[in-house]
């Protein structure tokens, strides 16, 4: 499935990145093998417990992060895999620089976190809701760098996942929230606020896709108006990265060969 | 009291900065004044709840980073000053960036942060101990500015400390440790360990003084074989820091000029 990895220095125009990309079912049985190597990558990760992996998440209401989440990750082990949803920032994180409630909680060593929103939300939300002026969010792209940079070079690889839906397609899925009574709690009035701001939200996202993108940090920009496609994406992309990362379990020296004939077990 | 401010770009050569200067009885009543000085600044910054200031005291052994503490902040309000050690890191904070524990420290809102040791034990004791190799501790001094530059630009005014002591005093104090049934407890061999690679770390100083002295957060190197001259230029730096961050009691509209007459009062 192709996904737009972006590169440093170039434009993230969204509006000539496709939110929808061809898939038939035959994606979903690709899908399910790669959740498989995926689960296994992860236990190894764990088992070795010297790299760390964050996923970093962000869209538009609607756009799928939570269901990414549920879906894409149901074959690991919870034991391993942190999952941190950012909400607007509280008295106590706002005392503090914008990015200490983030790094408060990166991936300790053998674990992936997974970040359902994220410390991009200084340059996002606080923007477009004018929490923070354009002096203090402006300087926020380099600190973000700086800040990936360190946990980059401290033995963390990072993906940024962007979920790419449209407009009219978060109009249907905000419609069948409504429609549907097991799925009417999600629905918040701030949606239909954010969705107003559609046009000033997606040009922070242009923005802020062009300047966090850096060589040990890139966006991926997903295709999220079709599902399979979606999670195709994402599996894929996280199964590469942890292939590349080759977690290795550990061998143990001294080891009996066999446990027959120790005392200690008698 | 004359104390040597660094400035960026300037080698730091410690042998070339004194680690005594006169000081006679006078400079302790002089340092009083301060304290009582520090302390209302102090109750000031809580009172405002806005800025935020981080202290880092680093020195080698005896240096009198505890004593500072304890005399210098003695007449400051604890709720509003928070004192934190670093120890050699544990198991949780090596499964990290080692800028993590620091970061989960920071101050908040109104309030200053003292560091007893710090982050810098990353490029000191890691360092000389062999504890990580050169290639991870050389990135650390760009890691560490970057950092600084973050909470310098969120708010947080930083003034780090060196208490510059020869090595002859920290022989004498040593033994009066050893002399002393009251202070035994404070000598730990580890003293000894440290004061055998002792050039290692006045270089592993140097070079981190030089590296890390930016515009937003340089190095003061103290006198400090003298214990008055030591606590006045300490005392001194904090308050004119203080009265330059210049904190306001908040003002609170709509209170009445009088409570007589207020019919919950009665």
């Amino acid at each position: 499935m192709p996904a737009t990895v972006l590169r440093p220095g170039h434009d993230a125009e969204l509006d000539r990145i496709p939110t929808r990309v061809l898939a038939d079912d035959s994606v979903r049985e690709e899908t399910r093998r790669l959740k498989k190597q995926l689960s296994r990558l992860q236990e190894r990760l764990y088992a070795e417990g010297r790299q760390r992996l964050l996923v970093v998440l962000q869209a538009m209401d609607t756009g799928g992060k939570d269901t990414v989440i549920r879906k894409v990750f149901r074959d690991c082990n919870v034991q391993g895999v942190r999952v941190h949803r950012f909400e607007a920032p509280n008295q106590r994180e706002l005392g503090r620089d914008f990015l200490w409630r983030a790094h408060i909680v990166v991936p300790p060593d053998g674990h992936i976190a997974v970040w359902n929103r994220s410390h991009y939300g200084g340059v996002l939300e606080e923007r477009v809701k004018g929490i923070v002026p354009e002096s203090v969010w402006r300087l926020r792209y380099r600190q973000i760098n700086d800040f990936e940079r360190l946990l980059t070079e401290s033995g963390t690889r990072i993906l940024k996942f962007f979920l790419h839906i449209s407009k009219d397609e978060q109009r249907r899925r905000l419609q069948r929230r409504l429609d549907n009574p097991d799925k009417r709690w999600k629905f918040s009035p701030d949606d239909l606020t954010q969705r107003a701001h559609w046009d000033d939200y997606q040009a922070a996202y242009e923005e802020a896709l062009r300047e966090t993108t850096t060589e040990w940090a890139p966006w991926t920009v997903v295709p999220a108006d079709d599902k399979r496609s979606r999670d195709h994406v994402i599996a894929g992309a996280l199964v590469r990265a942890l292939e590349e990362m080759d977690p290795q379990y550990p061998t143990v020296e001294g080891l009996p060969d066999t446990i027959n004939g120790q005392d200690v077990l008698e």
